[in-house]
């Protein structure tokens, strides 16, 4: 689908800072994946599966690693095709900027500030005394609440909504459905059934956040729940109140936080992984998915299964998980004096 | 609830293409469940299960497989009772069709087209350059992006999202909030936190989709995530980027796909499953409920667990599992030159 | 965050019928967590751990279990913190009430009614026939289908979809992006692929249930879905058709029913449960977090695991497990004719 203008595989490389192998002259027209590229098109390989596939794809030019060994085909090497072709896309389809102005059809309530370079789309609600920063982009039918703060460059998709006291950073992309500052999970559990504790905290985005379509992050009790600066989230998260998250970790999809956890920084938590509530999970740390986290974990540590254990420990209690109808049944015979 | 005009169980079974055991004079005013139903009712059981029950209910008609064996009562016998009650309801209950007509408060862009014989409801937003196709119905607070195509007869329920470039196929129909190309989670990681590998690929649904609330499919990294004709998709469901599903294939509730997994045809995937990314689920493949999928699964397998074996394999896993502390204890017992 | 008019720690305790141990004269300006607290600031201890950070907390005052043991510090002694820091802050951060009227860009539909003392906020639409009672709110961008009833002081947070025939019980609170009254997942299954069943029932809220954001409740069958009184649901959780759950049950973020499950009262299913179809989960049920339930659970029953066993059965196969792989090897030296 994406094609590009007519660009030399010379001029590709200098956008994304590699070296041409062969036919620097070749003209480029378009982007494509291994598999659909044509004898006009870029495509990239970023690990060794794909290379193998690379060797059989019609794709004119390859973004590929050094020494990627694809004798015959021009290629662009460089250190992280991930990155290169990052730079590339960038190049062609940058991200689309503040169209300045507020829809005549949008409801800036009173007290409220939208800078006048932000763009603010048809039936959007922006609530009493909250801020829309300069360059900002907030689409259609976004409904903002009070005392909220959408920060310079920040980009809210269709539908999401904020609850009143939420404060969005910089650059943050917050995608479709997205519900930030809904009320945690909070009773007191009495003989009449539960009383709700009122959630009168916020929620606290840093600068270059992006939050997933339809993912959940639930207001504080009392302070904020907090995500650190450069964190990614997939769609269908969940983050409960009180949660705090660092900087440049990444939440797959559909993983979920139970209320008052602290993850660090440069985490990855796999899809479905689930956090219970008031634990500690430490910098670096890796979970592979659909781990249960039910212990704080360590620094660094890299956990698997529900319950996690360290990730060595969980290959190995799968692999034996596997012959457990055979080791049981050895036991069985051993344990009438029969041998294996 | 669902009343209906007076009517025979003769007539009702020439709706299904019945066969009349009992009374076919008999009158019908309502479609119930077995234990609400009464005697003017008509009620189903499909399954041996359901006919258990259906003996104690009140239902003055039951549609059942032949041969269910339910003396004296009044039967309509099929071969498959969901079917039938299918046809029933789809005769006094028809899928509604558009009321023709933009709403004065919806919004289309330029160059955008709408069929005279589609519905666009109240607060819709058309985008540049979109089309909605004869018949469609474009329900209230549905966003709809630039360069889509809603095809003929598709439904997008209140609040759904299609983002830039999303491709709806005749008849299909999307259920409320569910999200469509929204950005694939793709970062080049760098050391100075995550670039963002722009999104410019695209969303095909098929002919004859089905997507329920809440659901997110992401919009590809070059090409188009893709959804075959039949395939239905429940709630909270989670697509990732570059992902292809067939034909005709079930995805159970909060199931999730991480991204560029390739799903065949007659797929069941059930609730929670999860799919890990770069993976080819093969045609025909059942996966249980909560199964972790985590290497590519042949054609015409079951598969349970997490991670997933084969369905039998599982069974006895589990049922060994149940056993494992007293397995566990036999074994001590045993390496101290005990017996059982 | 939370700041509150100067109160003295005795008009606190009188607030939440506790007893002061310490300085009741002492003024109180915020409430915030044990980390941020300072001297001017109340703040709580629910439990053991908490108390410990209690210790080094700066606090101007507590409010503890009595018998908390924290000399020298201003306590408000209660029999559950938690119970009364929700009565404090209900004092000073009182449930928003309905600001009275239509707004004038809300769309109400013929034969539907409005109570005058009802709010109905911007671009929310009102469906055919439905009725908003006393004191309700309704905020922006709500859709309501047709024939719906949305009981007195219930509150829908903007962005809430209700599909036809839903009814909300009084003081029922719903969060943003949730999706009531979307079609079941039920088909036939046939040659030609999937013949959807119409789903024509509908669902009922009973009063004083609360729905999280983003989560989805879909139309029954022929009946409706229905969840009793006082049950409470996090966010991103999908009950399928047919569902019915009693009074007073938790069920929190992700949690999952198939269709046609009853659930009793008193039930607490933990983050990311999984609960098969046509099951009865029976009163007072507690399931572990990602527990898998595949079959009936009797009243009273605590289950943990995929799939569920009872919790303390659980527990021990989850230790066992840690250990297979030793286990597993001193079994296959066992059958060598080793020992330990």
């Amino acid at each position: 689908m994406p094609s590009i203008p007519e660009t030399s595989a010379a001029e590709l490389a200098r956008l994304c800072g590699g070296r041409i192998a062969g036919d620097g002259k070749r003209v480029v027209r378009g982007v494509r994946s291994l598999e659909r590229a044509g004898a006009d098109d870029l495509s990239f390989a970023s690990d060794g599966k794909a290379l193998r596939r690379a060797e059989s794809s019609a794709a004119g030019v390859l973004l590929v690693r050094a020494g990627a060994g694809l004798p015959g085909r021009t290629l662009i090497e460089v250190d992280d095709p991930t990155a290169a072709l990052a730079a590339v896309l960038e190049a062609f389809f940058p991200r689309r900027t503040a169209d300045a102005g507020v829809h005549p059809t949008a409801i800036v309530g009173p007290w409220a500030e939208v800078d006048p370079s932000a763009e603010v789309g048809p039936y959007a609600v922006v609530g009493t005394g909250s801020r829309v920063g300069r360059g900002a982009i907030v689409e259609a039918h976004v409904a903002i609440g009070r005392r909220c703060t959408v920060g310079d460059g920040a980009w809210l998709h269709p539908h999401v909504v904020l609850y009143d006291d939420v404060r969005i950073g910089p650059r943050t992309e917050v995608h479709s459905g997205a519900v930030l500052g809904a009320d945690g999970f909070g009773y007191a559990v009495g003989k009449a059934g539960f009383r709700k504790v009122p959630q009168v905290g916020g929620v606290e985005l840093d600068a270059d956040v992006e939050i997933g379509a339809n993912s959940c992050v639930d207001r504080a009790t009392l302070e904020a729940t907090r995500i650190g600066a450069g964190t990614k989230v997939d769609d269908l998260v969940m983050l409960g109140h009180n949660c705090e998250v660092g900087r440049s970790s990444l939440l797959c999809g559909q993983a979920g936080l139970a209320g008052s956890s602290v993850v660090g920084d440069g985490v990855v938590l796999g899809g479905q992984v689930g956090v219970a509530g008031h634990l500690r999970i430490g910098n670096g740390v890796k979970a592979g998915a659909q781990s249960g986290i039910s212990k704080d974990v360590p620094d660094g540590d890299e956990v698997n299964g529900s319950p996690h254990m360290p990730y060595r420990d969980s290959m190995r209690v799968q692999a034996e998980l596997r012959r457990l109808p055979e080791t049981a049944r050895l036991v069985r015979s051993l344990s009438k004096g029969g041998g294996a």
